[in-house]
């Protein structure tokens, strides 16, 4: 097939891939025309690596400005050296905000967004009354001293199956019951972080759940109050939905 | 004066101020015609605030891609508010990339670079066999394992006073005697960091040193070959100097 390429050793490999990227300079995941994205990053690697063009389905549609340790995604290529030498071409092709952290060949049914049992999302907060200008890409300056353990009690309130409808709309009107299994806060010096782990989330529920919290932490809504909010499942009463830039996609379990 | 000041209630403040920045993005500290430098926008800051063309000293003239946490500057400057004011007037007209962290009166002996004691330097690697996209603006990225015995080891051998011409040459062709407080390794996960701590540092220095143990580190130079190159200070025979991006200035100590 031209180029030397042998073409009787090609396989038509199905691959998994862990990714992680600066979601700064991104407009999200999704391929959007004339934008730059990861899914379009990611594809573009993969084109100029395999000379295919190829489809790359992600686990969470990170937003625009949200960041990733943990993206999982899933293509099919043909390729006739080893996984490991793919792995290494991709990398050398990804510009310096993305990368691929792992590549393994998946099971036929593996489908990285449906067969996800868990996702993982740490929000970082730099609580500081001076901004933080070696942190400002991936944390969300909040100057006003925090209420730590209103928050964590709050997030507590979090953990177990419920109506999450008033931190987030689904994505295809679909229902809004999401079951969290941890949201806990922990304090490293000047920098609050929300570990939280849930089978799956509402679009900006993060977000939207942080920028409530942090209503919590200045004292501006009682825990008791935010157990309300939560249990009206009415999207109104959300507190502001805090800036992308703290956002991690940490892992996904399946 | 006009524009509502009142020239009788203006003082002339000596001030100290400890300013962060993320390097990534300057020309270094120092002043150059037509590049972004800390300096020069710190000035810019200050003009923009006071309405006079002030000039900033530091405490250190960190290079192109260097960050600081604790740079140390002073100025004089008419200010008639608070110095409370001024630092808030000042943040809120730095760029995101800088900030000033605190500020203070300074009594009239103070030098920002003749008064300090010790300067203290973090450098960071980043040591995995995948790069770290979200790391890459604040660190180094080795592939190779390293042998941080080793690189504890050889770093154990700069503490004290030693003629450290094999790691750097003098700003004005004064001595290459320097007293070095500290060098110590630790791991946080993936990440190394050396920490050092000095009266005072030749040009690039630090850079150098983490250059040539990390030689240490990949093995090629043994813990002793590095206490010989220390012991010929001969600048010729150091190893590479190591990126801008992985060090910071931590603070400077009076």
């Amino acid at each position: 097939v031209g180029c030397g390429s042998d073409a009787s050793s090609e396989r038509m490999l199905y691959l998994r891939a862990t990714v992680a990227y600066d979601g700064t300079d991104y407009h999200g995941f999704q391929v959007q025309a004339d934008q730059r994205t990861v899914q379009g990053t990611l594809e573009d690697a993969l084109a100029a690596v395999t000379q295919q063009r190829v489809r790359v389905i992600g686990a969470g549609r990170t937003d625009s400005g949200v960041h990733a340790l943990g993206q999982v995604v899933s293509f099919r290529a043909h390729w006739r050296h080893s996984v490991h030498d793919l792995h290494r071409a991709l990398n050398a092709v990804l510009p310096g905000d993305t990368v691929v952290w792992s590549l393994s060949e998946a099971g036929e049914g593996f489908h990285p967004r449906f067969s996800a049992r868990s996702r993982c999302y740490r929000y970082t907060i730099w609580n500081h009354c001076v901004r933080n200008p070696l942190l400002r890409r991936t944390s969300h300056w909040v100057f006003e001293p925090l209420l730590v353990g209103a928050m964590e009690d709050a997030a507590g309130l979090l953990v177990g199956e419920h109506d999450f409808a008033t931190f987030g709309s689904p994505p295809q009107g679909e229902n809004t019951v999401r079951r969290v299994f941890r949201a806990t806060w922990t304090r490293q010096g000047n920098e609050l972080r929300l570990d939280i782990e849930a089978n799956a989330f509402l679009y900006r529920m993060v977000r939207s759940i942080v920028g409530t919290l942090v209503q919590v932490g200045k004292g501006e809504l009682s825990v008791a109050a935010f157990g309300e909010l939560l249990a009206a499942a009415d999207r109104s009463l959300a507190g502001p939905t805090a800036p992308a830039n703290g956002l991690s996609l940490e892992a996904v379990h399946y």
